[in-house]
């Protein structure tokens, strides 16, 4: 994207192209109607997007969504086609006047504040605060909560992956094939990257969004192979080019016996499933530098882990290094250290080094992790109270002091344009943010309450807009009694 | 859609633009590269879809999807910045040639089956049978899935949500907002149409689709207005334009005064709140032929009811007829039957017809409804076996007989392309079919497990394949052991 200082038009449309005007809900154009037709569509109003719950039964949400509603804003132009769908969907009475109306609108008049994406937020506090006419803030309600509901969700739920996984593992996301749609796909790759993880298998979400990608091969490969027989060109150079074997099947078949026979290993299990030795080794010959083998489709540990070995050993003999398998079913944690002591027990009997420490990747279930809680206090200690209940107050030492919401899109007016962060920005602040929690915020089970207050005197000057909240998205009006602070 | 018995491009690209051939996993990539590298890409392969379980408890499912994934066959091409984004996203090592290939591939040698989109279908029975160069149908894996999954979801949700509901109520669905992303909420909108739901909030669906659109107004249009004296054009023509009321907020003020004052009503509410009747009153002079009034801002029986009462008594006096209210919080059954007598109480008070028979709309639960089972037998008898246990069998008079698979998608074989229906035709099949099932396969709780035979001479010729089913998504090939019927 590209990212100016710069007035209405310089930043890109949405990353999906039927994020319209139009992808909102019917009542928007019909209360715009109302508003124009009562002289009223050119108000003053201010909008707060919050939300009310934490999800995932947990004490905090990781923010995401705010570049696509900017991207939506930056660009918020209704075309004739559209004027003219809506001019059909409303009562033959509506006047001209309104339609010509739509025609002009744009958000040079609206400006939108908002917490940095990638913060860590909690509920009833304002995530966006928009400000414009009155028609045109509400016609942006429907985009803006679509924008930020699921983003938000998919980031938190990252984050609280990895969050339980430490950081140490890597975290893929391969959601495509069960997401809502092909950008309920696309999006859920992105945001949770921007929650933590490391990498998606979702090939549109790499090109779009830079993320990493990871994949290599399923069951239907493995089932797709009969025999060794298939395998027309058995050839592979070694690593460093110095010479050719001629027959790496051969190779492999030499290394299965071997392993079938060694003293440390000898009845483990007899013959190997031969569909998916063929398998393995077509995929090492087309990929001798990254071979990581599914080892699932028959039995792991009487098939699946000799047949990877044996590849995984010709391999070595030519110089390369095997990367790892990959279980995707039966009781993993049993799997993986079974693999395990397999892989030791290869690298003792053949004397190959490190190959004890071959990768296990399983994808499924996660273990939670049980971590100490560490409280700091520092500064000066100032007098809160309730967001909601004026009368409960308490003091306060503010461990750090940040303005909450940012301008992002000043319309017309002549404050500055807050720089829109790259996708790896956002997930740095994320991951700072997150870090920046007291674990026992955090903790999978009961997590402690998040607590805030507000400073009684007007101490964070943009926080007091969340004392008026009442329902997901309330609308505050600039002829309302003055906000106390 | 253009649609016509045409070859390959004939068809429109998928509704959404981003549903190209890298929205699919990277090991389908990976794995296709391993294919031409054994020079195995040009296989032939059969894939059968299907699903392991019917959703919600329930034992049945509407497939829907099928259109969009023809549009995405009937277009697939990789362009060459999307080959160049997975040479990138591969090993340096691999061939140039693969890259030639993928420059070529398109989907004339595959030939799509598949059940009618909008049917009942069940567990582990084939929705589409895919057959083409092993690579190719690999690389389609993903997206199917993706286009499939979400879709018969949906459908199978509305399908029970009209189950409950009856034939006789409207369903409307609102979802836009909640839903997961952009074309989460419009292929929502466009499969709650599929299975039974009769409109939508969202305006995009609405063009995209041609689903009916419906909407009025929120609680933030009523909270916008503080006052009656806000309004300033007070004026409204009667409806036939024999006169103009000059002050129709004045005669507002008149009917809701009589009502307060009225014998029956006497007591039950005392002053309402003026914002709301600002709101109400604004909203009606905008839409005199469609008044449909949220009630429930304030309090629904002491504010929102007598303030609609009195703005859909003003319009009845200059010949209008207002639609109703909407409910959207609060125990929607209880307050339900209130607005009910209340209406009737101004009917009878006033000695207005039909008055009583005012609309009331909740944005909420559904009650269950229970029916019961009916069952019919007709026909001849014909021995059946288990599909996945080949001892069990029973003799079964079947009562209807359909071919399961229809081919949407010949390639360039001479079989017939069955035509792509409707949105209204698939939305038809789909409520045909949901009449067809006994209601004790359909009852929410405790539902009759629908029991599935397969013939023992070959009667269904397309229904034999779900007998080798192993995964969500398994792949077959020609050289498997003949299949045995």
């Amino acid at each position: 994207m590209e990212v100016t200082e710069n007035g209405v038009g310089a930043i890109d449309g949405p990353t999906n192209p039927m994020v319209t005007p139009l992808l909102t809900d019917l009542y928007q154009f019909t209360m715009a109607y109302a508003y124009w037709k009562a002289g009223k569509h050119q108000e003053r109003a201010v909008f707060d997007l919050y939300f009310r719950k934490n999800p995932f039964g947990g004490e905090y949400t990781v923010f995401a969504g705010l570049e696509e509603c900017i991207r939506f804003i930056a660009n918020f132009r209704l075309t004739e086609d559209e004027i003219n769908f809506i001019r059909e969907s409303l009562p033959g009475s509506c006047e001209d006047g309104f339609f010509d109306y739509l025609r002009g609108i744009d958000c040079c008049d609206v400006e939108l504040y908002a917490i940095p994406e990638g913060s860590v937020v909690f509920p009833k506090i304002p995530l966006l605060r928009v400000e414009g006419p009155i028609a045109v803030v509400q016609l942006l309600e429907t985009p803006f909560v679509n924008l930020i509901n699921y983003a938000s969700l998919v980031s938190t739920n990252a984050a609280r992956h990895r969050n339980v996984a430490g950081k140490s593992k890597t975290l893929l996301e391969f959601g495509l094939r069960r997401a809502q749609g092909p950008d309920g796909g696309l999006s859920a790759s992105k945001y949770c990257y921007i929650g933590g993880f490391d990498a998606t298998s979702n090939v549109a979400a790499g090109k779009l969004f830079g993320i990493p990608l990871r994949g290599t091969h399923s069951h239907a490969f493995v089932s797709s192979y009969m025999s060794l027989d298939e395998i027309i060109d058995k050839s592979l150079s070694r690593k460093d080019g110095s010479s050719t074997c001629e027959n790496f099947v051969s190779l492999v078949q030499t290394w299965l016996n071997k392993i079938q026979w060694s003293s440390s290993l000898c009845g483990i299990f007899g013959e190997t499933n031969q569909s998916e030795l063929a398998a393995f080794t077509s995929y090492a010959l087309a990929f001798p530098d990254s071979f990581l083998a599914l080892v699932d489709t028959y039995d792991v540990m009487r098939s699946g882990i000799p047949n990877f070995c044996a590849v995984a050993l010709a391999l070595q003999d030519l110089g390369y290094k095997a990367v790892g398998i990959r279980l995707d079913s039966g009781d993993l944690a049993y799997l993986s250290c079974e693999a395990r002591k397999f892989f030791c027990s290869i690298e003792k009997e053949f004397a190959v080094p490190e190959f004890g420490k071959m990768a296990i990747t399983a994808s499924n279930d996660l273990n939670e992790e049980t971590i100490d809680a560490l409280n700091k206090h520092v500064g000066e200690r100032i007098l809160c109270r309730h967001p909601f209940q004026e009368s409960k107050r308490a003091y306060v030492v503010p461990q750090q002091v940040e303005e909450l919401l940012r301008c992002y899109w000043p319309g017309n007016s002549d404050k500055r344009r807050e720089t829109l962060p790259t996708l790896r920005d956002i997930r740095e602040r994320c991951i700072q943010q997150l870090e920046q929690m007291r674990p026992d915020h955090m903790r999978r089970l009961n997590p402690t309450p998040y607590k805030f207050a507000m400073p009684n005197e007007p101490f964070f000057p943009n926080l007091e807009a969340c004392y008026y909240c009442s329902g997901f998205w309330t609308r505050y009006q600039s002829h309302y009694q003055p906000r106390c602070c």
